[in-house]
């Protein structure tokens, strides 16, 4: 990467922010299908590069914008799309759509119905696109399978672009779609969003529901990714509420929408930041050097910064048995066609989940309540606790996972990760919010941990940092550096 | 039992419903000193025969009447009690007050801070007047502990009164109190309200926050019970809404309350009636044919009823599950000089829950969620699921638990409440509403079941049934026949 930002040569339509095409839309100065066309266009430009949208389904998208133009919409809504195209992470169904979860045991896949948080984006104005890639069933925070292939960071393609929303984020920042939905367990949000520059919000549990054969489970979220923190609220607004699918999804907050809450923003906000999570996380000194250089800009600012951090006791070990859970019931009942396609990390994720015992599962409760009560606490004098997204600038797509951070060598698959355990073990929202050029001039994220409940103010926290750091910014054309 | 209902001695008010006494206290006919001499007469006068309120705390909650009285007050908030005393279990923490969870390792407990739950009320115009009694920790359908005792049914002192909200549904069919506090995992809102002959409500997950160890288990809800289904939604307005304690809690319905919906109920309502769960659950013959004969009044009054359940494969192994892993959590790091004191019935409970493996916990969040979709398929039809609270009237409370039922012999400590797992399995509101008299004269709940966070239409529904019922009723004296 050079100082200079990539140049951005597609349609201008594809540059605006989504919530400025979306006014468009209302007024009436553009159709779905000019945003169809556009988004087509760039699309077919930048795939050959980065493959973030393997699969396409134009002509339901297109048919998804005549429907829309012949009713008079709902555009009093929060979080009315109006006919804006989007990306669908391949983990989710449409109906007549090719879902593979990346996995050669669905990759002929063509659900009959949508997932409903699918049906509601597409209620309220969204228009499905396409599919973006993800690795298989979202394992791992590099995006490549063997259905689909890899997924290349926009900004370097030999990078990686992070997963498992690695083509919602990669789509995002070369301006194929405006909005794209993601999902996140332990950071599928985040660090793709932090490695593409882009915003990428996990909300808490309940406030966006979607599909799951375990729906008691409340530690996958979907949520929603953009260019900027106004569109990500935009986005959530769409997404929130209600879903009977989910038993602990609630109605939506009828005191106004999250795209208000960042007009509203200022910097005048509480940061508490902490650079390792007490020991547990490990971060590269050039990317601390970044993030505490973003402080003192916040401080100049107007905000307050305070780096300190609760007591987090056992979060990894929480964390990773929760995790665990997740992927013993995924294999519990998994067909033997499906299952034998599976990537080695799954199986040893799966291998690790299956060797939790009671006593493991009791203590992840227990300590996963004392985490979220000391967070608790540490919100009774701020706003927000920041910390690095990821402790690493984008390491080669090469290397299936990353492992030395901070001069420590890591042992494990997740490891590097680790800052992402938090606000999934503690049920708390979080966002990454772009504040570079950082290290090399690549992109790096800040990822900002939000009070219970708390994503109005959380995404008027991210707001701040975006205004501060000069966002945002503009998408960019892939840096073609593989061969 | 005779045929008349028992007569009522106690002070006028004291009859009253809780929503009359609140209005007065609104307009300044009465004040709260009034209502806790009212009910501290009632309680003198009847405690020594059902001793449902073994801990009073007078000198609090007349210093809570001043310290009101000196308020402006907050009487435009939904669930505005302005100043009525009521119960608390005595599960949970108040102030300054003894709280012995009903077990000898805390008899001498005085918390120095109250639940969360309890500021609330509080903070709402509730006032503590003492704490309800229930079994050791919760525990089983009767109610009797080592530290306080019995507590009797007062409509035959020799009867179960139910459990674990045992001492709350006593204390309210006595007019004791107006409104009491209650909990569930298995039953314990609903099984003393169907013996008492009041209203018990058990929440969706999430609705009522309270403090817990394991704050993200979503299965032992905190919920109100009454003498009538208005009271009972004018103390979950009081309970409901987005308390820190709790991540999954969430912000109170803006668009009414919940006193509102009872208030425009109609008996227009689609009731699905199952008499067994499928088989699952057994029910004596007289409760039944009462049943059956309180459905075909509910027709005659405007409603629908069909007999239909759906598919619940696997219910009680699932519900037995989630409960094996709280009783695991709950015994993970308790003291020992807690646990030697524990009932042996407690002992098998945690044994049952630390023999389970990640399979069979892998199962019950597969099942559930079976179950959970398949009510979802049945309220598109219907408006609730109707069936027994309890398969059989009150036995006597000499008999730890019921080891018959409907012809059949039942070898567990709770498999004669299998009625009452559906809706913690299910992740569903649930209530009893009184419709009796029942077999013998005696009170006799009928159980509905409601759609996902759908606990405005489950209290309209229950008030259909009061309405069609000839409910609510006034409170009783106790019936003493035991020696």
């Amino acid at each position: 990467m050079t100082e200079t930002r990539p140049a951005f040569t597609g349609p201008a339509l594809c540059a605006l922010q989504a919530h400025e095409v979306v006014a468009m839309l209302k007024r009436g100065d553009i159709t779905p299908r000019d945003c169809i066309d556009a988004a087509l266009t760039r699309i077919a430009s930048v795939e050959p590069a980065i493959n973030a949208i393997p699969t396409l389904c134009e002509d339901r998208a297109r048919g998804a914008a005549d429907a829309l133009e012949s009713t008079s919409g709902n555009s009093d809504v929060a979080g009315w799309l109006a006919g804006l195209p989007l990306g669908i992470k391949d983990l989710s169904d449409v109906a007549g759509v090719r879902t593979t979860y990346g996995t050669k045991g669905y990759a002929d896949q063509i659900p009959r119905t949508s997932d409903t948080l699918v049906t509601r984006i597409e209620a309220r104005g969204g228009i499905v696109i396409g599919k973006t890639n993800t690795p298989e069933f979202g394992a791992g925070a590099n995006t490549f399978n063997d259905v689909l292939g890899i997924t290349r960071n926009p900004w370097d393609t030999t990078l990686n672009a992070g997963g498992s929303s690695g083509g919602a984020a990669a789509s995002l920042v070369t301006g194929e779609t405006w909005l794209s939905h993601g999902s996140d367990h332990g950071g599928s949000l985040r660090t793709p969003a932090g490695f593409c520059g882009i915003v990428g919000l996990r909300p808490s549990p309940g406030r966006v529901a979607a599909d799951s054969d375990s729906a008691f489970m409340i530690e996958s979220n979907d949520g929603p990714m953009a260019r900027s923190v106004r569109d990500c609220a935009l986005f959530l607004d769409t997404m929130a509420g209600f879903n009977p699918a989910s038993p602990i999804s609630y109605p939506a907050d009828q005191a106004g929408s999250f795209e208000d809450a960042v007009i509203r923003a200022t910097p005048n906000i509480k940061i508490a930041f902490s650079a390792d999570l007490n020991g547990m996380a490990q971060t590269d000194a050039d990317v601390l050097s970044h993030l505490r250089s973003v402080m003192h800009r916040m401080e100049a600012a107007g905000a307050s910064v305070d780096e300190t951090c609760p007591e987090l006791p056992h979060l990894e070990r929480t964390y990773h048995t929760l995790r665990g859970i997740g992927f013993a019931i995924m294999a519990r009942r998994m067909p033997e066609d499906i299952s034998r396609h599976l990537k080695a990390t799954i199986h040893q994720n799966i291998a690790r989940g299956r060797a939790l015992d009671i006593d493991n599962i009791a203590d992840a409760h227990l300590d996963r309540t004392i985490i979220y009560n000391n967070m608790l606490r540490l919100f009774d004098d701020f706003d927000v606790l920041a910390c690095p997204t990821v402790g690493c600038m984008p390491h080669p797509q090469s290397q299936e996972w990353v492992g030395e951070v901070g001069g420590q060598t890591l042992a494990g698959y997740m490891d590097w990760l680790r800052f992402a355990f938090l606000a999934t073990t503690a049920g708390l929202p979080a966002m990454s919010v772009p504040v570079g050029p950082g290290p090399g001039g690549l992109p790096i994220g800040l990822q900002l941990i939000g009070k219970p409940r708390g994503e109005a103010a959380l995404l008027a926290a991210g707001r701040a940092v975006e205004m501060v750091m000069g966002g945002p910014l503009p998408p960019i054309d892939p840096v073609v550096t593989h061969s």
